[in-house]
């Protein structure tokens, strides 16, 4: 079929403010919002509910048209961004935008795809809930996207990744039938647990159309704090350390080294350390708890512990929220920061915790060997053993020579990533940007599962093709 | 092939001390454990490694024998009992004892699957952590078991199914090839989560031969009350207005009747209520704190706070660890105390738990309408919104009258757990026991999906047949 023809039919379904075929209004919908990727798409395609993404799949399946799914188009991993055939439909959902339920007794909402992350969390608390998945793009990044990519965020450490705070999906599937999993329950053993298939798999089995979330109780008391190290075996221990007194309370564990404040310091005039000297390691933490009177002593009686036991080299306990928001601006603005000071050649890893410690050390003196003249930006997650690892290139480099120490660099420390058992994607994903590497660090008998998989839901290759797999 | 020379080869593979093939020898292999199942097999193969389970495999895959994998031979649905048919091979992996690696920094320990449940809390124990998996048959189950059917308990509330514990597999595939997933990472995003095809899939799909399990901090203080409730509606209540206060340090809340508790009362005579009058509806609420000195009041001011509302009639808090054991002990008590009581009609059902309240007054209504003579022994973790929704048959009641209502008030509760968007089995999984009500409740999109899954990792059809699907 020609893409005028298909264009129509697609206009039929969602009607004709629902599709926009004019390519000189594709930019926002074919780019990534990093400026990586760019494609070309016949047509973008925006249903306002499941029927309409069911009679447009069924179209697809019929046609033989290959569809890429997207949601804020916020991605890391060009995973939502058509390739350069002109072949790919882009299939947006941010038109639906339906709150379908919120049950406060049962702590859950359900929620259409298209809601942005803003408005899920706006929703529980609303409803004086906590809804605790939290990252940069919140804004515009939509539901179905975190559940599509499985979005990580700095709320993992107590409350996991979007696959955790999933109870039902409904799912479009590949040749327009919809899957409806949307149920509310914390215990269901009856079948495989299919809703698993779908979170993480980037859009290349189906389209989530609308999902069940957890919701917890509020939060109504918080403490920050920030800590310094001499030794990031110093940073895990104190982890545990910290963990073993305030348990479940430790909501936030993040780690940046004093090159990544450094540059922070020097981007915002405002910005000023939290601590009157350097020290080689720097850790926001925060406790958080559900009543507004909770006792304080806890995690102030930790804290000291962790001097006492000659962990931590100096403490800073914020007095107010004032103070606790220009710690948490300190975290984030290690990406902006970066982003001002030239090319970063990026590694999103995850590791088991005990193993950072060395790994750093092995990562550190590879870049120092091979890379002399560039500058290591590590920072992360450290609680979920996620480290962006990045490594800042000189601003004299040209773009070839970029190009070649991105490589360079990835491969290596990749690959001692891998001896360490770790993960190259901790929480940004495949997409386009680790498709190729997947192959040298998966086991062929894994690589065989994912393949099956595939296979089996989507025969066609129809559902993100050129993504992940 | 002919049984005499396949139990040759098996002998070959794991040894002649690893096979049972004199059926004189099979009774603990080939029944269940509630006696409701009993199969025959032609041998018993008990591998000690995965590599002798890759090799058995190998060998079924090449004969076609379809195979029964079991492991402490606990469950409740009849997954682990071999058919009649004299064909299927067993598989028991209780020789499979090695712990592989505890990392307390990391949070995680790796084991074979035959190590009972009771070992992995021990092995946590004596790393000053939690496993916090715990239920009645922890001193004979296998972590694999309870990993094939995503075990529940009465940890679920805080700490989540069997599911939530597990963050990396090693699973061997029904063609002998071994899937090494064995990860112990918090944040992995590269590819399909292929572990969660595996957990909850009752042996159907491949045989789980290890896992990477999370450890938690210790819990070193406990608080435990028992609330009596005079409507439902406020037990569910209740739960929120304690979680409100206590967040994540809520870690039990489990509902009974009074009738299940005068069974109890009745059976053992040691047991006292803890309350002085009757109340329509008992709760054992149970706050865990991993700081030793953790602040006892927000739980107190909680509970008077039910009181103030006019929630709960009556409280009384555990003063010693001896009273918390007692009143633990009257809800365990009710299992025994029903088999002791005579014949009882099970559903295992999980529910939003808003709806809970309405879901129990009709089926209430439909019990007492249609058998009047029996009495319900509603009890079970409600936390979860899972209940134990028993139906106790008259002692006088003969065998073929207990079946036909056992059939008939099956259908009429799951009929409305289905009408309430609940699931039939909660925890129990589906084995042999729901497997032909399992499509009357899943769509026919679910089954379908059910159906590619199972066929595309299982073409022979050789995992388990005739259990789940």
């Amino acid at each position: 079929m020609n893409h005028q023809s298909l264009v129509g039919q697609f206009a039929h379904i969602v009607g004709p403010d629902g599709i926009i075929s004019d390519k000189t209004e594709h930019d926002a919908y074919v780019r990534d919002w990093l400026g990586k990727w760019t494609g070309l798409t016949p047509v973008v395609v925006r249903p306002r509910s499941t029927t309409e993404v069911s009679a447009v799949l069924r179209l697809c399946h019929q046609t033989h048209t290959p569809v890429v799914t997207q949601g804020g188009n916020t991605g890391m991993s060009g995973a939502a961004t058509p390739d350069t055939s002109n072949s790919q439909v882009v299939l947006s959902l941010t038109r639906m935008k339906r709150i379908r339920d919120v049950d406060p007794i049962n702590n859950t909402m359900t929620v259409d795809a298209g809601v942005t992350l803003a408005q899920v969390q706006q929703v529980a608390t609303d409803a004086d809930r906590l809804f605790p998945l939290s990252l940069g793009a919140q804004g515009s990044c939509t539901i179905g996207g975190n559940v599509a990519t499985n979005a990580g965020g700095s709320g993992v450490l107590r409350y996991g990744n979007t696959r955790d705070l999933v109870l039902g999906l409904e799912v479009v599937l590949p040749d327009g039938r919809v899957w409806n999993g949307l149920r509310a329950l914390r215990k269901d053993n009856t079948g495989y647990d299919l809703k698993h298939l779908f979170i993480g798999s980037e859009g290349t089995l189906g389209v989530v159309t609308a999902a069940v979330l957890k919701m917890y109780p509020a939060v109504r008391n918080r403490q920050t704090a920030w800590i310094g190290f001499e030794r990031l075996a110093d940073v895990v221990d104190a982890l545990r350390g910290l963990q073993d007194i305030c348990g479940d309370s430790l909501t936030a564990f993040e780690m940046m080294t004093q090159a990544s404040l450094d540059l922070v310091l020097g981007h915002f005039n405002s910005a000023r350390s939290p601590l009157q000297s350097p020290v080689a390691f720097h850790v926001l933490a925060e406790v958080s708890h559900t009543s507004a009177t909770a006792a304080t002593t806890p995690f102030e009686d930790a804290l000291q512990a962790l001097i006492e036991r000659g962990l931590a080299v100096d403490v800073a306990l914020a007095s107010s929220t004032a103070q606790a928001v220009e710690m948490w601006g300190l975290r984030e603005g290690i990406s902006p920061a970066q982003v001002a000071a030239g090319h970063a050649i990026k590694h999103d890893i995850a590791l088991p915790i005990s193993s950072i410690p060395q790994f750093v050390q092995e990562a550190d003196s590879i870049c120092a060997d091979v890379r002399p003249e560039f500058t290591v930006i590590n920072f992360g997650h450290i609680g979920d053993g996620n480290l962006h690892y990045n490594v800042l290139a000189p601003a004299s480099l040209g773009e070839k020579s970029y190009k070649q120490a991105v490589e360079q660099l990835n491969r290596l420390i990749h690959d001692l990533v891998a001896q360490y058992g770790g993960s190259i994607s901790a929480e940004h994903g495949v997409g386009q940007l680790r498709r190729d590497e997947l192959k040298r660090y998966k086991s062929s008998v894994e690589m065989d599962l994912m393949m099956t998989i595939k296979r089996s839901l989507d025969p066609n290759h129809l559902m993100n093709p050129g993504k992940l797999l």
